[in-house]
């Protein structure tokens, strides 16, 4: 393909953080709303996205335990040739947490794929046997070097950036393992001289963020909570979103306020379920489009 | 509850083997159909059946990685009371296969269960890192001696009966972890002098096993192949039902012809893509039906 016909775009298969909306065992306003036939809440399965440069070879970012689900719900995902096919081609985690890889397990059935990511989420990845049901004949697991370019083939380039974040949930309590956890990273995506910026996790907006933020044409952000301290709140969590490793979308250090300048398309993924934000037609929705964002959902088609 | 208040009753989660129907990469004859607008092939998840004996609270038979979903489309499941809830109140494995583990990793949102499995198969799960997500003090691990009976409250007493099998996938080629490798097992589920056997893996129909299924009120029961070598045939992998662990349905060892004394209510779960008894309008569906079995479908309801 020449670099003049590539068209980066992208589906969002999945815009809700870890559980969903509505979570399987959870009763916040959201996730009844979402349970509920006027659907003020649409429901949504956890976060991943499938970037294409030719519409033809997808790769997927962020590998959400729904994986399954998606694919079969994503058209451009669909098997075209063949007894045995798929139009995606590679896959990229951001981190090793279990919404972020979970769905490899779904990829296991005798696909070639190449699987990107840092020395540290591939680590992450191979201390669990069960992943092992990936062939590394099929599956060539790529490391990537953060901030380096890498060139995913059909006209894709994938950099993965560095981004404040925290150690995964199931790994806190065990000394060891977090010694060998990683960082979380954004995603960005390049083709036909366009950017797209995936970073559905983000501790803290520092300076070298909001640059990184403001350099991409299409951003999909950060946006679990609304409130930093909101799943205290609802009663479903004694943890702040800082302590999660997420910065809010309100207060005086959230995205809201701190990305007022960024220049290009803002929209935020990565939506937890306590967030008001979800229902259609609340303050905190409103408050959200007033400043220029719009809500990630799944099966969202972007033309970056 | 009393013993002669117990009703024994099932939903069928998931009716299909690993992968589901159709399958994220698969243009067989049978995946094909299922996606095709005219549904001679119901699509169906992985393998799960809820189980219980007080309609209120249930035991869940194999961790199906679609069990969000699954959950979600399952009425009785959805949680009734407080915040955070679940009507499920147990989980049971029977063995340490991606297609019936993965599940687990759903269930990881701070809801109390106990998880009951014969210790080669809690060994295989605790071998993975990412299963500790599920905290101790929530999701107790009972270790179950094959054979035994245990209570699962609520009317709900649970055997598992040890099935002629094979080593799992991911752990075929690993030396040392194949040697920790389990067995596979079947769920003897009994209420208010009622048997429901699952048994949704099985290599070979000896006479214990015969004994067993002719001992419950209704089997479901492994339904992966239509003919041993349909895989082969199908062009969509190399091994025979046997050499997977599975008996198939036709042929003179196959379970229409070796199974036709069962006294009881007959059903196939466990069911590949390849199996054209998938299609409903197929001689061999006909074949099937006429042996007297049903084909599983999810969201089946059986009152056992």
């Amino acid at each position: 393909m020449r670099e003049d016909d590539a068209r980066l775009r992208a589906v969002v298969l999945g815009s809700a953080a870890g559980g969903g909306v509505p979570q399987w065992n959870c009763r916040c306003r959201v996730c009844m709303l979402a349970r509920a036939a006027e659907q003020r809440v649409r429901p949504r399965t956890q976060v991943s996205v499938a970037v294409s440069a030719d519409g033809v070879h997808w790769l997927v970012v962020g590998a959400s335990p729904d994986l399954r689900q998606q694919i079969l719900a994503t058209g451009a995902l669909t098997p075209r040739a063949g007894l045995r096919h798929s139009p995606i081609t590679g896959v990229a985690l951001l981190n090793a947490d279990i919404d972020a890889i979970a769905g490899l397990l779904v990829l296991r059935e005798a696909s070639p794929f190449r699987l990107f990511a840092p020395p540290p989420i591939l680590d992450g990845v191979r201390a669990n046997p069960v992943f092992d049901v990936l062939d590394p004949d099929l599956v060539q697991r790529v490391a990537v070097t953060p901030g380096q370019e890498v060139d995913c083939g059909h006209g894709l380039t994938l950099t993965m950036l560095p981004m404040p974040g925290k150690v995964p949930l199931y790994l806190e309590d065990r000394a060891a393992a977090a010694a060998a956890a990683g960082p979380t990273y954004a995603a960005r995506l390049t083709a036909g001289g366009r950017r797209l910026l995936i970073a559905p996790a983000c501790a803290d907006l520092t300076q070298p963020v909001r640059q990184m933020l403001r350099d991409a044409d299409v951003v999909l952000f950060d946006g679990t909570l609304f409130e930093d301290d909101e799943m205290r709140t609802a009663g479903t969590g004694h943890k702040t979103g800082r302590r999660m490793g997420h910065v809010s979308m309100s207060g005086p250090d959230g995205a809201l306020a701190r990305l007022a300048d960024l220049p290009g398309r803002r929209i935020f993924i990565h939506i937890n379920n306590t967030n008001p934000a979800l229902i259609e037609d609340s303050p905190e929705r409103r408050a959200v489009v007033a400043a220029g964002w719009e809500i990630a959902y799944d099966g969202m088609e972007i033309d970056a």
